[in-house]
C-alpha cells in the first residue's frame, strides 16, 4: 500500500513556479505513516496526463492530484480522471452556488467559466475548499483506489488537506503507526558549530537526531517513530531536554515558534511593551512582530525612519552625531532606540541601522554592516554590530537583521528577568 | 525528441528540502528550446529508480538526473544506470586524484568512502563537478539517447549545468529554438474575470497564452518559441500590447516588477515622496516599498501605529472619531493618511487600518475588513473600503492590504499625472 504525488501544471514544466506542493504532501504523507515512493509532474495535457495515471495505478493505491482545477480550459485534471476512468462529468449545483456565495461576499459577480468548477466525475465526493473556489474530489474508481484532487494553490490545498483528506484517511486505518518530529531552533550559532556540541546525539536511532540549516538559523530535528503522538512525545522529550541544557541561550524555540512568538510571550508575562525604529529594514521588523496574533498586547508600534531628516525630526536623532558618524553607526542605533522608547511611551526601544544593499557600501561601512539598539527600563542602551557579509544579497540582509533584533532582545529579557 | 528530469533522493519523499532542482532544470530546459513533458521524484531504492528509468527511457530522449552521486552506500544512481543498461563500472583514477587533491586543499585528508564517486559506467564521459568531489556524467547507453547525472547539492549542479552540459546540448544543435515568456501582472481583477476579457488569446499557439492565479493577484503567461530571445519578443510583443489595452489599469507590471517597483517608478519620474501610516499590517507596507533598491530616492518612512494611543499621538487621529467610528473606519484610514503626510513632509501618505483577525472581529466589521486612506498633494484624501473575508487568514490578510495600498496609489498616482 502506498501513495504517490502528481502535479499537474505547464508553469511546473516552465520552471514559472516552484513545487512546494509536493513538499508538503510528502511530508503530511509521513506524518499519518503512509508509505510514498514517486512523484511526477506533467503538463496541461490530457494525453500525458493520461500516461502519468496509467503508471500511478499501477503502482499506488492513493493518488494525490493538485493543479489543473481552474476555471480556464486549461485546467483538465477532473476531465482527464473521468475520461480515464470512464465516466461522465456531472454538474453539482451546490458547487455553483457556493462559488457564487464566494463572490458575493466579495462584492463580485460569478463570471461564467466557474462553472466549470462544479464538474465532478460521477460517483466522486466533494472535497470542499473553504478558502477557494475549485473543490477537490475524494474518488474510489476502482476498489482499492482512492484518488484526491485540490487546486494548485497552496494555501487552497494546505486547508483542504487538514480539514477533510486527513481525516478521512485516518479514518481508514492510517496515521496508526507515526512518525512524530520535533524541531529545535537555534539563532546565533552555526550548523557546524551546533552539529560538533550535540554530535553524540546524532547516532540514536529512535528517536532519531539530524541538523538542518535554515533561512539564518540552524535547526535539530528529532523525530520518532511510535504508534501515537503521545508516544513519539515520551520518546522525544528527554532527548529535547538534554540539547536544550547543552545548547542554552542559542536555542530559542521549537516548531512553528518564532524569535518574535518567544519575544512576544516574554513581554507579556512581564506586563512591558515595545516599540521600534527602523531604518534598513524599512517596517519588516514591525511586520515580524505583528505577525504573531494578540502581539497588540505587547507592541504599541514604531517609527519607520528610512530618511535621515525622519530620524532626526521623529526620534530625536542628532543631526551632529548623522554628520559625524553616519546613520549607520553605534550612536544613531542607540539615539533611536532611546527616541522610539520615549515618543512611544514603551518598556523598550529596539532600532536597527544598516547597509543592506546592493549600493551604499563603503570601504569602512561594507553591506551587511548592521547596527542594532536597544533602550530599556532602567535607562540602559545598548547596541552590537553585525557584519553579515556582502554575500548576502538585499532581502537575506534584512530579514536576519530583523530576525537579530529580536534575537537580541531575546536574550536581553531572558537575562534581565 | 524530448527530455524528462528525475531527482532521486528519499530526502524529497520525506518532504524534508524543496525540489529546487527540477525548478532550475526546467527554466533551463526552456531557454535551450528542449521540449520537456515530465518529471520524476523517486527514493534511493535501485528497484524502484529501475522501474522510474525504463519509463523515462521509453518516452525521452535526454534524461536528466540528480541527485544519488556521493560517497554514501545510499548514493544509487550510477550503479542502477550501469546496472539497467548491462555494463560494469570502471574506477576512473584520474576522479580519485582530483577529489584527494580537493581534500588537500581543504587540509583534510580523503576518506576511503569517496573512491566511491570515482566509479562511472563503462562508455559514460565524465561530466566534471568544479566545486564538489562528486563528478557527473555524460552517456549515450543507446543510439538516440543521452543520459546526464549530477549531483543534487543545487549549486554544484548550476555550475555543472553551465560549464558543460549547455555547451555540449549547443553542440547537438540545441538551443538554435528556444522558449521564451513573459508574465503580464494583475491587480484588482479575478482569474475568472480576466480570463473571460481575454478568452481569445488562448487559442493562440505562437506565442501561446495562459492564465494562473499567483498570491492575490493573476497572471498572464505570454510564452513564444522562436531561434532567439529577440525573435520570440518580437512574437510576444504586439500580442502583449494588445493584452495591456484591453485590461487597461488592472495590469500592473511584468515578470519581475512588483506592485511596489512600479509606485516607486511613479513617483521617482514625478520627483514625489511618500510616508506610510500602519496599523494591522504593522510594517508589512514599508517593508515592501524598501525591499526596492533605491526606493530611499522616494520613501521616507513612516508610523506604525499598532495601538491607538500611537495613532493619537503621532498621526493626530482624532480621539472622538476613534470612540464615536473605531479604528477600523474611513476617518480614522484618512486622517492616519494625513497625520503621517504632515509629520513625515511628503508628497503622499498612505494608511492601513484593518482586521487582520483571528481575533477582534465583529458582525459589523468582519476579520478581512481593511480601510486604505490615501493623502495627496492638492489636499485631496480619500479612502477605500476592502472586504478581504474571513476565509483568508491573518498572514494573507495582512499582505492583500499592503498590495491593495499600493494598487491604490498606483491607480491614482496614474490617473493623476
Amino acid at each position: 500500500m502506498s501513495a504517490e504525488i502528481i502535479c499537474v501544471g505547464t508553469e511546473l514544466l516552465l520552471g514559472d513556479i516552484l513545487n512546494s506542493n509536493s513538499q508538503y504532501l510528502a511530508q503530511q504523507l509521513a506524518k499519518l505513516g503512509i508509505p510514498h515512493y514517486y512523484q511526477s509532474v506533467v503538463g496541461d495535457n490530457p494525453e500525458r496526463l493520461q500516461q502519468v495515471i496509467e503508471i500511478a495505478v499501477s503502482r499506488a493505491q492513493i493518488i494525490i492530484f493538485t493543479g489543473g482545477l481552474g476555471p480556464t480550459p486549461d485546467d483538465l485534471t477532473c476531465e482527464t480522471l473521468a475520461d480515464y476512468f470512464g465516466v461522465p462529468l456531472i454538474e453539482r449545483t451546490d458547487i455553483i452556488q457556493d462559488i457564487a456565495d464566494k463572490f458575493a461576499e466579495r462584492g463580485r459577480v460569478m463570471t461564467d467559466n466557474n462553472r466549470k468548477q462544479a464538474l465532478i466525475p460521477q460517483g466522486a465526493e466533494v472535497l470542499p475548499n473553504p478558502t477557494g473556489t475549485a473543490p477537490g474530489i475524494i474518488w474510489h474508481p476502482r476498489p482499492g483506489l482512492t484518488i484526491f484532487t485540490f487546486p494548485g494553490v497552496p494555501s487552497e490545498m494546505y486547508r483542504m488537506w487538514e480539514d477533510t483528506a486527513v481525516p478521512f484517511l485516518k479514518s481508514q486505518g492510517w496515521g496508526k503507526e507515526i512518525i512524530y518530529s520535533r524541531s529545535l531552533k537555534f539563532w546565533g550559532i552555526g550548523e557546524s558549530a551546533l552539529a560538533e556540541k550535540v554530535a553524540p546525539f546524532f547516532d540514536l536511532t529512535n528517536p532519531t537526531v539530524a541538523p538542518y540549516a535554515g533561512k539564518g538559523e540552524v535547526r535539530l530535528r528529532i523525530s520518532a517513530k511510535a504508534t501515537s503522538q503521545a508516544a513519539a512525545s515520551d520518546l522525544i522529550t528527554p532527548i529535547e531536554q538534554e540539547l536544550k541544557k547543552i545548547t542554552g541561550l542559542d536555542y530559542y524555540g521549537a516548531d512553528h515558534e518564532t524569535l518574535a512568538m518567544v519575544v512576544g510571550q516574554s513581554l507579556r508575562s512581564a506586563g512591558q511593551t515595545l516599540s521600534v525604529a527602523e531604518s534598513c529594514t524599512g517596517g519588516g521588523l514591525g511586520q515580524m512582530l505583528t505577525d504573531v496574533p494578540g502581539s497588540s498586547d505587547y507592541f504599541w508600534g514604531g517609527i519607520i525612519s528610512y530618511a535621515n531628516s525622519v530620524k532626526v525630526a521623529l526620534l530625536d536623532v542628532s543631526p551632529e552625531d548623522l554628520d559625524n558618524f553616519g546613520a549607520v553607526s553605534p550612536i544613531v542605533a542607540e539615539q533611536m532606540a532611546i527616541g522610539v522608547k520615549k515618543r512611544l511611551l514603551t518598556t523598550w526601544g529596539l532600532s536597527i541601522t544598516g547597509i543592506a544593499g546592493p549600493q551604499g557600501g563603503t570601504d569602512t561601512k561594507p553591506v551587511g554592516l548592521v547596527y542594532i539598539g536597544l533602550a530599556g527600563p532602567q535607562q540602559q542602551v545598548t547596541s552590537v554590530e553585525y557584519k553579515f557579509g556582502s554575500i548576502r544579497d538585499r532581502s537575506f540582509i534584512r530579514f536576519i537583521s530583523a530576525c537579530a533584533a529580536l534575537d537580541n532582545l531575546r536574550r536581553t529579557l531572558f537575562t534581565y528577568q
